[in-house]
């Protein structure tokens, strides 16, 4: 999503050539290329697929929008076995219009997150719930916190429902340390993602998430930290910005790498 | 500021005509009217001035910009009780340009509170720390949630530094129901504003507060769970929105009161 301006042929190519040895995608781009065919095609350049983004949005009320919600995640599992990736992200939803129940919409994701869990594992794929950042609570996700990720993780197995760590959503929060720790600790940490929080935030706070140094995050303290939590697996930078995409697609995957090196590790 | 399109006398004359008993006053619109006629103006209408807003900006690292935001605290406070109120508001200041350091910024908090609490408490001045919501982290205020506020306030008594509770700023938040109950029975609860959340937010992310009953929040649930821990006094509307401002003062003032009585008690 970082250089979504790239086809997926360019961005494995350029992976390949800039030596990064995974990559996170998303359902569109690999659903617009064809599945198989995507498929085949990162996997033939011995690249491994990271994540698979994204299920969720788990909380709606009506049994019509529920069950074709759970429809569509387990198509998105479906999907993550396919390309070979262990991990889905789950964002797991916004209130449904017009509710202030914040505890329901909760619920309501544990209870999908229970049917979804088991179909998941049986396809060997692990759903990672994403805290996102509090001002996507009403429209996007009502998990705002990685404390909160973790007490819902925490109602089924490890090595079926974990978290994501993306600095990007908890940067500003004085217990992400102890949620660090506590992930590691349960085995819970199955992603952690990159990117920087630039300020003014753009109307509609999408597509501001700033590239790795221009902005207010820490990104070695992270590392450390994940890594003094047993972390070992991929680091994933993922940037939603207009000024990214509008550029040309290698230079800000080349440049992206640049900055990793410099600022994260 | 929810009508900061209405002069000092106009909001005092709306007021009364609505039987709105008090009134939350900024710093800039009263230095412009004059600090004794606003003083005197509001006290001859009869009005109770709630809080004022606003101090703080306490995060300086440079020793000239830090003594700068000392000096304008300690004029707030007098400005505080020359108009009459027991409540100066404080935001807490973003990181300074350039660092990363979320802990030191809030112990550098800390430490000018400590300065400030008792030259406030020998004017019959609380300072009510307000945690803001985390979008604002980065450049305005590194207290971001109502537990990392106590916290802070906890380090001194509580008759001379308490918290702010903004719907606006705490409404995502699966804690705050715990945090209005120890800041109640700590006798912190120095504030209590509305706002109403709604989506999606505009650039910049400082001026959609919303109507109440536009957004997300749930009032009455703020309402019951503030007065279940104690608080008795005043509960303010601050509405920063654009949309609000761009039209006749007195018909949103009128239109505040309505929503008010339908929402919120």
């Amino acid at each position: 999503m970082t250089v979504r301006q790239l086809s997926l042929p360019e961005l494995v190519d350029g992976l390949t050539a800039l030596g990064v040895p995974g990559v996170g995608l998303w359902r569109e781009p690999v659903a617009a290329y064809g599945l198989r065919a995507a498929a085949k095609l990162v996997r033939d350049a011995g690249l491994a697929v990271t994540t698979l983004c994204r299920g969720g949005f788990l909380t709606a009320e009506r049994p019509a929008e529920r069950a074709a919600a759970l429809d569509d995640n387990r198509a998105a599992i479906d999907e993550a076995a396919e390309l070979g990736t262990d991990t889905l992200v789950l964002v797991s939803g916004g209130l449904p219009a017009g509710s202030p129940d914040l505890f329901g919409a909760r619920e309501r994701i544990a209870e999908a997150i229970a049917e979804l869990a088991p179909y998941a594992a049986e396809r060997g794929v692990r759903l990672a719930i994403e805290p996102l950042h509090p001002m996507y609570a009403a429209d996007r996700c009502v998990v705002s916190t990685l404390a909160q990720a973790l007490e819902l993780a925490g109602r089924f197995p490890a090595d079926q429902v974990g978290v994501v760590i993306d600095t990007y959503h908890l940067w500003w929060d004085d217990q992400v340390a102890a949620g660090i720790a506590r992930a590691g600790a349960e085995g819970r940490i199955h992603s952690f993602q990159l990117a920087d929080w630039t300020t003014p935030l753009p109307a509609g706070v999408l597509n501001g998430r700033g590239q790795l140094g221009d902005g207010a995050v820490d990104f070695r303290w992270f590392d450390a930290a994940v890594r003094a939590a047993g972390y070992t697996g991929p680091v994933e930078v993922e940037l939603f910005n207009d000024g990214l995409w509008a550029r040309e697609g290698l230079g800000v995957l080349a440049e992206t790498v640049d900055r990793y090196r410099t600022h994260a590790r």
